[in-house]
């Protein structure tokens, strides 16, 4: 089946590095802008009235292809679980699913809050989220919770947060506290940079504590 | 982008008719069939682990096309909504999203409950349900759940029933409680039928009663 774009989100997210595992963990906000061939407004009618939206992506920068099994990170990189079992992007189709705070519509652009979707990322499909069908909070989380552990504390020095847009502040502290390093390496020295929209994010983690060493 | 259908369903719903709107509404058993070239062990290691996965679906009966606005049945079919705003197939790219409980894996095979695919669909991605990003109990419903109101009495002789398989009869009683009349039609006399499974299902509805008057 050919499938095609009907919009692309617009964010700060411009690195893979930076992306965190799964989206309604971090706070940032995003643009879901649609292609002019389905720019219509009137097929998001009644979408306002949803707190939540699925989006269905494609990881478009992994350049994956196909494994049958992979080693999630969060479990040290050791593991070998199916690709089935994991949202990694070395899937047949790489299709990714995210639901996302729907903020507001504003001619025709969805404001987003949530998403872990890096700038540009195309969008195949956006449905609303129904919890009645799609929320099943008594659901197993398999190993996946092993993912989401490690909370770090962030310090983050006043003269260098003010270098991000105000917006973007709270999302940002939550993103490192998430520990955005790959979880094998554990180097207190280390220097970890990443691409938050036009800055250069730095920053060292020793133990539970994550330091910004530098924004650019 | 070109996908491709990594597996399909199989399962008693053999008609349109029949399915039930969303899934995690009835319990009939689907088993889920991969393709050769994906039929492999390894994909699925670990997914053992959760008890609900997502599927990605073609709406491959549909033959929808685009429409910017549907009108969603349980309005009534008077109100027109934004396509995006509805799970309804005229979208651009005819993905359906679902989840789905999964009971276990033999030799390869899924066997899951609660899936409102039709008999044959297309499967394209499957992911594990993570609750811990995926459920949302205060998300709003909008309108939607004016489409989850109806249960009916179901009246469903013994002889018939037992025309049924008997682990499908939970299942397709649920189903008719639900009511899968067209929402705007209100004829107690008329005939009811579709396919199910092997059988021909003819039943009718007076008020909040149901009535199975034929199995074939």
């Amino acid at each position: 089946m050919e499938i095609e774009p009907i919009a692309f989100i617009e964010n700060d997210y411009t690195e893979k590095f930076g992306i965190p595992r799964q989206s309604g963990l971090v706070e940032l906000p995003s643009r879901i802008v649609f292609v002019d061939k389905y720019s219509d407004e009137n097929a998001l009618r009644g979408l306002e009235d949803f707190t939540h939206i699925w989006l269905i992506w494609e990881f478009s920068e992994a350049n994956a292809g196909f494994s049958p099994t992979v080693r999630p990170p969060r479990l040290g990189g050791n593991v070998r679980k199916g690709v089935f079992a994991t949202r990694s992007p070395f899937r047949p189709n790489p299709l990714g699913l995210s639901v996302v705070k729907l903020e507001r519509i504003e001619r025709g652009v969805i404001m987003v809050s949530d998403a872990d979707l890096m700038n540009g990322t195309p969008i195949y499909d956006i449905k609303p989220y129904l919890p009645y069908v799609d929320s099943i909070p008594d659901a197993s989380n398999g190993w996946a919770l092993a993912e989401h552990s490690g909370v770090l504390q962030v310090e983050f020095p006043e003269k260098l947060l003010w270098l991000i847009s105000e917006e973007n502040r709270r999302g940002l502290i939550k993103l490192l506290s998430q520990d955005p390093r790959p979880q094998y390496q554990n180097d207190p020295e280390r220097i970890y940079t990443f691409t938050f929209g036009k800055r250069e994010v730095s920053f060292r983690v020793d133990g539970e504590l994550l330091t910004v060493v530098d924004v650019k």
